[in-house]
């Protein structure tokens, strides 16, 4: 969540931290993944990772709409973990010489990013219900369900044949 | 998986790699631990920390046991991701004023922490089965039900009492 420029005092401030910090954090996956798909060479990786991208920026849309909702801003923080995340995967595709090993490595990575995301969301969620900020959570909710549907297609993917082409 | 001393060419490569980022990995989560538990009042949350500190250490005793069974040195590389979480988890704790807040902050934390892990066994296990070596996958599963196991009960302590303290 990067430095704060005020403290966190209460369950609110912390809530409004959390959607900063994935604001920035789907933004950097939106900026990220054209370079993972052209690095992709799996058409059904390649083809689930476009739609990701899509729904991405339907996500980032649902954030401002929850920041709205909220009564705040809609801005980010730098967000330390998603960087790392996305570090490592540049890093990884920078080494990865052969083609299959390379889509084993995206989906690698890009589990990373989506349970990355699914934690956050869940926490989120937890901090809006609190609130009693229901509308809030249900929002967010669609974006977790987003998360979690694209983890386990990245999970049939790799078990099906990116691994075994891999290997 | 920071910067590698050698090319990625083989999907056992991409596996030993994979291994070294959650030996590294698992290693500051062992060093950090500590001053979270240090920082948590629940009394709840501090014994699931202590709890899980000392799964950590076996998680890292089992990790050396799947680098011999593989014939590999057991080392770390550094992993971006799991520094970035740290960073995340460090900043907000040093923000957070109110007890009850830092408490859901440090399940917040502990929780992205876990995911990270629960991604990466996933598909150090799938890397695992693909390359025929069934009897790391055994003990990297260890690993992966403890991280769950975790995981859950963060999630009912969150829901069930931190949360609520901290609204």
């Amino acid at each position: 969540m990067g430095l704060f420029s005020k403290s966190i005092n209460t369950l609110d401030d912390l809530f409004v931290h959390t959607l900063q910090d994935m604001y920035y954090a789907e933004q950097q996956i939106a900026k990220n993944l054209p370079t993972m798909i052209s690095k992709a060479t799996d058409p059904a990786l390649k083809a689930g990772m476009q739609q990701h991208l899509t729904e991405t920026q339907n996500q980032i849309k649902r954030l401002e709409q929850v920041f709205q909702m909220h009564g705040q801003p809609a801005k980010g923080t730098t967000c330390a973990a998603m960087d790392g995340i996305l570090e490592e995967a540049s890093d990884i595709l920078g080494v990865a010489k052969d083609n299959d090993v390379k889509d084993a490595a995206i989906i690698s990575a890009a589990q990373a990013v989506e349970h990355y995301e699914i934690t956050r969301y869940g926490t989120l969620i937890a901090f809006a219900r609190q609130l009693g900020r229901n509308d809030c959570a249900s929002v967010l909710q669609q974006n977790l369900e987003e998360e979690k549907a694209t983890d386990r297609k990245l999970t049939e993917l790799a078990e099906s044949r990116i691994n075994r082409k891999a290997a």
